[in-house]
């Protein structure tokens, strides 16, 4: 397998895992060292460092994902991610990274759905075996008016 | 042509074709013993087997266009689909599964554009010659409380 | 490399520019004897061949640039391009062609995101040594009507 069908993979992993509320699966994506933020576009694009969300390696991602099942209160939802076509960038001898718009939408309870969230990753992994793996998830958020918790990851 | 290829050629023209409304050129992505199921989230996840709509072969699919295009009433509307990336399943020898998230508008007559569904398809086919043909597509739909008429398929 | 993936690869640049508000790179993408039409798919089906957009070279598109750049008034916004699966058609010795629908998001100065656009792009172009640049770029608007001013490329 070439390494873009293997990174084209990860990315249909990425979104259809979350929106299978397979959430310990998504974490599987991950490096152990890895950084996952998200941050709004105005913020990113005024130097401002202050992100929606930080998890600096992957046992804060999986505590997140743990406080999520057991401990937080939130609207409940299923997610639906729509991610476009990737822009494959140059990275480092050993790493991989992508760039990607994506559109989100919440369906509650009642079966009404709406539009969520737009913005776009910005991705670096490595490969391992025939696999990708994520090691550096920026999620840039346009919508900065997010009506409700980000409970679910982006 | 690798097979990947074929299955998102696949994926194009099933996306486009209702779009375009090619509707009979769409059946013709099909195999003639074929099962096509639309089926809410919330029925699939509680083990419900009630579907939204059940085609079990390919004619139940023509009359139901053929009844969409002279008997049907129905608010009238393009459609537009956008397919997210898919994932690529195991299957038996000689077939193909894929899974891909998608989003669905409405544009009607006055030419104003509405989110109508999301939700994920399931596909299974066979590859006969260079092109991906389908045997089994269960759309899984999000969006439970949808406000009109599934008229064209999903 | 492929010429399906130097395809892809533009597809990527095409939305991501435009969302980056890099359109001046987004221009790179043209060959220098460019068309770029935005019509509805109203008077694309009717054969009325009013365009809400024209621009018959890449210098009339690239003025269109400076205008948006130092003369326009429009609402300020960040556009969101979502573009599906690409169908590649046939096309003359030497050039491809490639259909494809999308969806477009704008987010306003307070955060909020709503649906802009829906439609497809039917796109005609060339290889350049390892990349596809755009000769013939048609995009089709489902939407008719178009709350605010096209300011920016679709």
């Amino acid at each position: 397998m070439i390494p873009r069908e293997a990174i084209r993979d990860l990315l249909a992993e990425y979104a259809l895992l979350i929106d299978e509320d397979r959430l310990e699966d998504w974490l599987g994506l991950f490096v152990e060292d890895c950084l996952y933020t998200v941050i709004t576009r105005e913020n990113l694009e005024q130097n401002l460092p202050q992100p929606l969300m930080l998890c600096e390696n992957k046992r804060m991602l999986r505590d997140r994902i743990g406080a999520y099942r057991n401990v937080n209160e939130y609207n409940f939802h299923h997610d639906r991610h729509i991610v476009g076509e990737p822009r494959f960038c140059a990275a480092p001898a050993g790493q991989w990274r992508v760039q990607a718009g994506y559109s989100l939408f919440q369906t509650d309870l009642e079966g009404a759905t709406r539009l969520f969230l737009v913005g776009a990753y910005d991705m670096t992994g490595v490969i391992e075996g025939e696999r990708a793996l994520l090691s550096d998830v920026r999620v840039i958020v346009d919508t900065a008016s997010i009506p409700t918790l980000l409970a679910t990851p982006v």
